[in-house]
């Protein structure tokens, strides 16, 4: 794969070659010494720093993790041997270890390497999740599988952020391996924060521990030597008084929290020390039960404006920006904070700087649209769950943080956390994107729903994403909140709209669900005052006739977009901003489709269960008695598969989702092809 | 409430009348003594006993909560203070307390008390859960919430099973309390099981500590002269080597799983102690932070065939079935076995001895299907969450230990567990209620049918459930899976087929995920061995003309009931088995609508989204050109709204979901009105 040809040149240029060009597999790194594979790993770091400054990616983790990504390697025999990057976005190293170094320049771009592993791309990339907090449960099936004789024996190891260890489901896969005592390897790759510092008691712990430098060192033996003691010695330890405890939990407590849920556990281990590393995971392997292998390591390793400025900077070089380090330095225009647009596992790019008075950000709309409602009420509660600069409520904890919460990446108790805040009279948005709100769905059902309580929830990202692709899209939300009783769903058309139904929603005395997309809004001049919108109340935007365009979100762009073209082609359509999904707008669906002869719908959700699903359903029902007057539905959105990664408006002119596929398939389609191509 | 008059008696009447018949409300507690405090839990033990023994119900759990009720209402001032009661199926001596004294007997049923906890029930009911793990969440929510200023201020406890304490979201709700140090008083009420035997390494850790008696006894004052100490005292302390921290751990380990989450603790206390958990629970309501306060009850205490049996007995007499218990003693007719039908958090009823020869229940034929596919493929692995008896899992348990897994109430990792055994190339099926299913969405869509894995979801009490209500009705999950990309939705008309599908499920090379009802199956011939069912291959049973009735699941046993009514009144439906709704059997259904004049479908799941939510957006896309050559659709299944408690077949008939009222509605709807009626 190097554009390198197989070196057959003296000795000098083999010294001056840097060792990282030979690396094609990881068995080349098989006969390196510790000496030469850190020396593989410094290389590897110049590299991510040239080429993801140059194209922009995720940045300061993968930094992180170049000594770990040699050591587990040199050690393993991938892909027999199994490692398991928790989300992907630590990744990039093991990807430049496995046989793509060369078209690391290619990631995160439409046929370029995935974002995140990804299994159809390389048989390294043994799974391709890019939520946080699940490697530990695969790597707990895999190696139960393997002991069950399916599939081949090998080493398992799954690399987990102190920040993915906050979610509920990797508590569950320790106690799972712990439970089942199955030998695999957690390493956990402790930097101290996800994307901002990370909240909740663990991460003082585990602060705690990093501040100590004799926990650098591994401690070895312990376990074998760990022996039951005869109960009269520790009764004469208990005399000792509870002093004693501090003492011995300064020194042992890294391990108690896993050692009680039965892991064998080492740390803290330098994590840019190869040769440390080499020797920790030696052991661990050999171990032949659970064990956590807890390293500590420094995000934006090696690139000096990321590792010595602190959390802020490391915060701040999560990701880069294309053309944002030139000569391994930061470009001379300093990119853009990347905390207005930032998600805990995707990264957003701003293609280029935007013009003054372009439109801006919906999650810039809607920050400072609940910042304002927090100022109006003291009981509007921002929630978010790790995605403080993504959702845009960052800006609500720097002015009101009295009135916000960041539960670290936990999104169900983000959700429980509402809604006791609810039951007390509090009125919560919960900021989650929605593709991570999918983890919360039992709760929002059985928690929120069920119960009445006055939870909004606030899905920004509420479509197509783009560059982080089929794992942050969010494509289902319309569907998977439309069956649930008790719901209002809505979707603002704009940024105008955006500020009136977050008021809408807040005002309203029970749950709603309300999305809107990535990125800028469409420029409608945003309003002075926010106002209620009738719930369950469309609004005809523009009327024609012939056929109708009913949009839900982003849909009614897209709508506007098509009504222009077709009125080039001499067709005048009625435009319709639906407004909410449930309660539908029944009498405005009607009169579209008695007074039309084509309804189409359009919404950025899968087709299966969503808005134009919604329709269809109310229209079957209102014209069972007389359904020759009914308009024939034509509805249009994301297809019934995974979208890949790639820019939005690719992808979504992928999907048919423009104005000029929405009037072709209006051109083309009964009653309009004859009189428009006759 | 009470059929007792107010007592106006003499002192000697007041001796002799129980002192629970005087405690109209929580108030009534204030004034008691500790003595007479233990006397009421007894009484009130008695009480439950004698009740739930006549007319079934949840019982092991409620009995250990006598006491732990009694104390906390005795220091409490319900409602300002909120007692949250995790899952709610231990609250029933708080709804003693609570004045539902009287109403108990009605517990359960339609029209009756809620089987757990609910909202519009009792404003001394804060919460209206029937999953559990979620009341750490909601407490911290109610807590924050007044420590804003928001509503009046009061004490918070939530009561949680240490079975409960497995699932994830319960952790990220400890983690949050302890990072927000929020004041809340944590009751780990731990029996040592959940329904069944505990799973797991936290469930050792708590086993060991039970078992040393020492520990019964709170410590008192270890939080208050807890110090650190300087750096020196704790190397002399390393050098006494690692036994000391054996015997360190021995002693103090009950809360340093807690104390690393930042959490005081209190523990082992007895729970059947009214004095020592009052005292307990003063102190820990004092703190002014969050305290777990652990303690041991018996599940089954004070009946002796639960409490004298060992762990079987309890799990035995984790529910009563109806007439089970006469005087205090087991019925001389020992009531048919829970463990075949059980839930974690509901329980079944048995309304009477089934005759020789009825059908099997679901959860039997799936049983022993999943034992046969086991027995021919050592690839097919079982997984529960915590519901081996509920699933019938528990066969395969005994049968095939190798190729089952329990992972206690932690139904995300449950599916990871899944992912991670199918990479390996294994064939897991999931045995998950539809409703517990909910909690494990983003892994269904993101760590399954993202990564195309073949997994099979097996999901029994798809549907009406009956007694257990609204928080345990399947009717969600052909809406929730039906919007996901790749996954395979099916559902059997009887259990010959159930056999069918599960085979087909499992032979097929991705996700599918199969429903099937709670209760007894149809009475179909078993066949001898399984056939492979083509996927998306749906059909037809008895041709007719008029009339298409097609069924999803349920649905065509209420097909074949309507057709035998509408049989009677001169119109010979044709009746089809759509067997799946993802991918729907598209020539099928435009053949039954081409042929009928009016296509009803019938799904035991709500309308939006549902399965003839499918119907309609398939025949409307493919009827595009010529809409008038197709049927209406008539789309018959559970409304838009939860479903209370109560038998099935009397829910079923409130839903319009049977034989009847489907023919009724086909007989009222055009195009039969005028020749039915004329």
């Amino acid at each position: 794969m190097s554009e390198e040809p197989p070196t057959q040149g003296s000795e000098e240029e083999k010294r001056t070659e840097p060792l990282l060009n030979r690396i094609e597999g990881p068995q080349d790194l098989h006969e390196l010494d510790d000496a030469e594979l850190q020396q593989v790993a410094e290389e590897m770091r110049t590299y991510v720093i040239d080429t993801i400054g140059e194209i922009g990616g995720h940045f300061g983790a993968n930094l992180g993790t170049c000594e770990l990504a040699v050591a587990l390697h040199s050690l393993l025999d991938s892909p027999r041997d199994k490692v398991l990057w928790d989300v992907g976005h630590q990744a990039y190293p093991h990807k430049i270890l496995t046989g793509r170094r060369d078209r690391l320049p290619t990631i995160r771009q439409y046929g370029g390497l995935a974002p995140f592993c990804s299994i159809p791309e390389s048989e390294h990339d043994i799974m391709g999740a890019g939520h946080a907090s699940t490697s530990i449960g695969y790597a707990v099936g895999l190696k139960e599988a393997m002991r069950k004789g399916i599939g081949a024996d090998g080493k398992v190891a799954a690399v987990i952020g102190d920040g993915a260890l906050t979610g509920g489901v990797a508590y569950e896969a320790l106690h799972a391996a712990g439970g089942l005592q199955t030998p695999i390897v957690i390493v956990l790759n402790d930097n101290g924060m996800s994307i901002s510092p990370n909240v909740g008691a663990l991460s003082r712990s585990f602060n705690r521990l990093r501040l100590n430098p004799r926990l650098y060192h591994a401690r070895e033996g312990v376990e074998d030597r760990l022996t039951r003691l005869p109960l009269g010695m520790g009764r004469r330890i208990e005399r000792l008084g509870p002093e004693i405890k501090a003492a011995i939990k300064a020194y042992w407590a890294p391990g108690l929290f896993f050692e009680e849920l039965d892991l064998a556990y080492m740390g803290v281990i330098d994590g840019h020390d190869v040769h440390a590393l080499r020797v920790a995971l030696t052991e661990a392997f050999e171990a032949g039960r659970p064990v956590v292998v807890h390293i500590h390591t420094v995000k934006g390793k090696g690139f000096a404006p990321a590792e010595d400025g602190g959390l802020a900077s490391m915060e701040e070089w999560h990701a880069a920006k294309p053309h944002s380090i030139v000569n391994g330095k930061p470009a001379a225009a300093k990119p853009v904070p990347v905390t207005e647009t930032d998600s805990p596992e995707g990264i957003e790019r701003l293609e280029k700087p935007q013009p003054a008075g372009s439109p801006p950000q919906y999650t810039k709309v809607f920050a400072d649209a609940i910042v304002a409602e927090a100022g109006r009420d003291h009981r509007v509660i921002g929630i978010t769950a790790a995605m403080a600069g993504g959702t845009g409520l960052q800006k609500l904890a720097d002015q009101r943080p009295e009135q916000y919460y960041d539960v670290g990446i936990a999104e169900q108790n983000a959700v429980l956390l509402a809604s006791g805040l609810a039951l007390q009279g509090a009125k919560p948005v919960c900021a989650i994107y929605s593709t991570f709100l999918q983890r919360a769905y039992d709760q929002i059902i059985h928690d929120v729903c069920l119960q009445q309580l006055d939870v909004t929830f606030a899905m920004d990202r509420a479509g197509l994403v783009g560059d982080d692709g089929p794992t942050h899209h969010g494509a289902f939300d319309v569907s998977y909140f439309r069956p649930v009783p008790n719901v209002v769903v809505m979707a603002p058309r704009d940024e105008a709209m955006l500020v009136h139904l977050l008021h809408t929603a807040i005002a309203h005395d029970g749950p709603v669900a309300l999305r809107y997309p990535r990125g800028a809004a469409e420029g409608a001049a945003l309003p002075a005052a926010p106002e209620l919108i009738p719930i369950g109340e469309g609004e005809v935007l523009t009327e024609g006739k012939g056929v109708a365009l009913l949009g839900y979100g982003y849909g009614v762009a897209v709508a506007l977009e098509a009504a222009a073209i077709l009125a080039d082609h001499g067709l005048q359509a009625t435009v319709a901003d639906a407004r909410f999904a449930k309660p539908l707008d029944g009498p405005l669906c009607e009169r579209l489709a008695r007074e039309h002869e084509l309804l189409v719908t359009i919404e950025e959700n899968v087709l299966p269960g969503g808005f134009g699903s919604a329709v269809l359903e109310h229209l079957e029902d209102a014209f069972a008695e007389a359904p020759s007057e009914r308009a024939r539905v034509l509805r249009v959105g994301l297809p019934d598969r995974f979208v890949t990664h790639g820019k939005p408006a690719l992808l979504r002119a992928e999907a048919g989702l423009t104005g000029e596929a929405v009037a072709e398939r209006v051109l083309a389609a009964q009653p309009f092809r004859q009189p428009v191509l006759g």
